[in-house]
């Protein structure tokens, strides 16, 4: 059940979310799902190259660029709830104060679902997708524990994890965990990607890559009505009543 | 939803799906599922030491105990498909007639999940489970395809094919994909493993292992309603509507 | 340099070595080497699902229509040498004869490179690759040696294995160890691959394939010229006198 | 031979020793050793969940308990040579001055063998452990090296080093390298896991789970008188006179 | 304790057991064990390169030449039970009745040890040792169960498995669980090594090894009196009374 | 083509870059390449036992010792554009500033290859390896980014990387991906070994090694030229025009 579910969105750079889980996000909010979207960084260091190679592009130009970028893609996507860190990038780094706030981001949200960078593997090639994934597995344990006591908040019950796909999965030793069909959604998925106008090879890119998941999702399954899907890493194994 | 669900479960011995599944199976039928049971072997040399030890065992003596047993603990769990082949085990040797056989038991059941032994890792104590994993991941796959020609079968769709957990996990290398809770069927599973007299060692292992993974899918899950548990690997990742 | 390089090509059924190494497998003719192609089984039961779909087909009739699109797509590919076992698939099943018939073709063709299934991982769909992987690689053992006495043939010169990508590469275990850049013969590939009437989800499959592989060839090598590749695994790590 | 061994037993919270190695270091006092305990903190954020449920705790009373439990637990295994750090938890920050402490520890214990949190695996579910971890091993490092000088103390000799068992093995990739029978002092283990009144489920937990690791033991040694054991992870081979 | 204890080596060819535990198997000689080597081929097709660029070369006459270096090298090693099967190998094929015959030698010997190829890993280059290696294994666990009636023997208890180093370890992914030290044996080893006249570019390669081997051992363990070593992979873990 | 090309050599210690890559970085100065060595401690607390234990050694004779020795190394090598950081070690700490001048040593030296610490696995004995491993790594994927400004550089081109052999290969998961002939330099490679004179046992080690190495190289290649080789991991594919 999609509805009423609680969902938090943990990118580490403006375009992140999109790329590796825009039709999920869509299917989410469609369905009645609570999804909260934390951009940690604009990327205008780490992502942002073919920004740079415009005249007179400067650090908050670019900055600026991405965050109507990224406000843009969200809005396609149906998300409503968006914080926006804008910590610098490349490397990002994380210290005591920020792990109070993701804390709080958390026992704010409360959510069920958490799907933010890989946690199985390692990014062989964006150490800020590792650096934020270890950051929010450890604060989401922290949220968790009653003793880390913090004003305002309470604890939260133990949530779900699942990790993005990275852009070379084989290297990163990325495994797929679950695909989830976003053939409904892939429209949007599509028309969000295209907002980041400097990024054309990404979009054919995630555009043939949600193709290729639909077909292998198709084959694993049997089920011939997928037709675009995106893969993620489960974090922890599915517990419950059924086997999926 | 389990109501409807066709289930193939594939035993190696006369044993080994009460140890490993009795209470998933138990479910299953309780909650409307069609489950069908293959016994490969009695076990009557690999998984008998204990009924050798009785004055005046004979092959003959060992497997009509093993076989009693293993139709009363059949029983208990609800199971009324069910299919023992008596092959000889330590070891059990596959030829293509066999393989021709099992294709055929795959595609007269068309199962929507099979359970077996596990196929990602490999037994490191019983050859004969890994022998068995491989076999029915093979006719799987036979089973599945138009081309395989069998008189009176058409080829089955793609079904879920999950692991049983080996006796000893982390050397057999098995990773936790599925957790199943059978809180409600425990007391079955148990009076189910009690069928088996003369193993009331494993009896209590598997008591306490379901009491263990019962702690491991509270903890992962946040559900505290979780007793008893029973774990699965997954061969295929999760494929669908929802993250699960 | 490719000039004057000695190639073997296995393939378990009649379209593996076109989707997987068309455009390696042109480019190679293209500079000067000498490629044998060796085609294991037609796939007539367990890759030809949509042919079977056709009215009135037969086991022979499926065989024909394959051999006929193979030799067409090898015709295309510039390849000459071309074998053909038309084995049974699904199973394919090796004996000894069958081995020394390999070690035969090897010492025949004395090839550099043998490219075939990939034996790092372990194709999580398909059986028959598994199983031709471990009989190339066994015979290339084979025919090293120069205590296995064949009339006529003399023992070869260890050569480089390199595998093929499966179909679903993670769930395989797979591991990219080269890319080849295939920009100057993906419209060959493409031509080839249109031969396979029946199976056109699968050109669009790896069209995309060879884009994305093109794409991850551009980001780990700098080399914007790179617009389609092609993906090996390693069977051994590279030897001599420079680091690529 | 246990006798005149010198240990060090690194537990990053007050309970971690007891619940994973409270047999084993039980039975090197008994056998004669000098087991010195280490405790990085009591835990009072990250690990003392049923303490906070409690009317009006606060951080020092939750300390308070938990520091008496962790004595009180010692003192039946034996312990006689405790050091308890009290730094937070959840998470626990290393600095450079605290890798002095530790080195410092070390070359005063100057032990043969140090068991701490395992290093091969990651526990999944508890980042405190993962640190504590590399830590111990660092500063192992570290307090072996001539040059690393440090006022009144000398070099040590390459020590052992084991690893504890996490509390979901598979998932934290733990691999057993060591089942030490603690058939002789599992009654102080079960008196000593007593001591922590609030965590019930977790005394049945290891209860069972030594029950089990007594299983296993018993299963790839042969030898039937192993009745509960422990299981560590080895950090380094075995090396010696004998094949063990 | 060496003295009283039983081995048994299982060899897949003719000069195996002298690279891979020649100082071992002579030091528990010298310690009082009691040490069966079975050698299943003399490897006369497979490992007999230099012997068959001999004028005049037969498979006979290359067969007596190893035969006679692999009895002169046992001897001096101080091997008193030698069997040797003579099979064909490259490949070597093993049958049912060869499965019997193992079970039987197994019982037989009773061995506290076994030492034969790596199981953990899988021997990137010799297909021959793989398949020994599994056979071993599967005939160890069958010699293991009162259920397996033969006539004239009984089941043994579990033995202790340990694992040859191959030919080049990390490929074969060979992961080192015991060094024993043969500082005082290395004499007799080298002596061995040196009966297999054709192949001197061997003996220096396993010279150097065991020197390198020798001071991993002291590197992990402190103990410099370590010159030598040979090291194996643990199939099972250590279990027992004391952390080695 | 060696010539021309631009190498990057980051060295933890004094001497690491002796034992692991002397021999090649002698061919590539020896073949025209541009070389740069940049070694960031001395190693004066971690890797220099053999001199503390001279009478009256101090941090600053040591560190005058360790300097004059890998001044004397690299010039036997060849090196004329040498860095030394003069960082302390054990531990080897990294803060924003030295991540700075990384990225502006990289941006200078421009190299399309960078030889230093492997990345693929962990080095199990040298927690410094693994820490400039990482900082190298996350620096390189900083140099290549345009928005990444620093004055007076400008972005590098995605260069390739290559991953030290450490000292226990197995242990420490290195893979090799890559062997290079050093034959025509190994002596070199000897006479740089023999500068650092207290630490003879690795002179030897190194020297054997060498040879092992060149054994594996010529085994897998089949080229019998190969005498002495060095081995290193691909960090990426290989990704050109060519199968390796």
């Amino acid at each position: 059940m999609i509805a009423g579910k609680r969902m938090l969105v943990v990118s580490a750079h403006a375009a992140d979310y999109v790329w590796r889980a825009g039709g999920t996000i869509a299917k989410y909010i469609k369905g009645g799902a609570d999804v909260h979207l934390l951009v940690i960084s604009f990327g205008g260091r780490g992502e942002s190259n073919d920004l740079w190679k415009q005249e007179g592009a400067t650090a908050q130009s670019v900055k600026d660029i991405r965050k109507n970028e990224t406000l843009a893609a969200a809005e396609i996507l149906g998300l409503r709830h968006i914080e926006l860190w804008d910590l610098q990038d490349y490397p990002i780094v994380i210290d005591a104060a920020l792990e109070d706030r993701m804390v709080r981001v958390i026992r704010t949200v409360a959510p069920d679902i958490i799907l933010t960078h890989d946690r199985n593997g390692a990014d062989i090639l964006n150490p800020d997708h590792n650096e934020i994934s270890e950051f929010v597995f450890r604060c989401s344990v922290m949220a968790n524990s009653d003793g880390v006591r913090m004003e305002g908040t309470k604890a939260t019950k133990q949530m779900r994890l699942f990790g993005f796909e990275p852009h070379q999965t084989e290297l990163s030793r990325f495994m797929p965990g679950s695909f989830i069909d976003i053939t409904d959604t892939f429209g949007q998925k599509e028309a969000a990607m295209k907002c980041f106008k400097a990024q054309s090879h990404l979009i054919q890119y995630y555009t043939d890559r949600a193709f290729l998941r639909g077909n292998h999702a198709r084959r694993i399954s049997g089920n011939q009505a997928f037709k675009f899907a995106e893969c993620f890493s489960n974090v922890f194994p599915v517990v419950g009543e059924e086997l999926y």
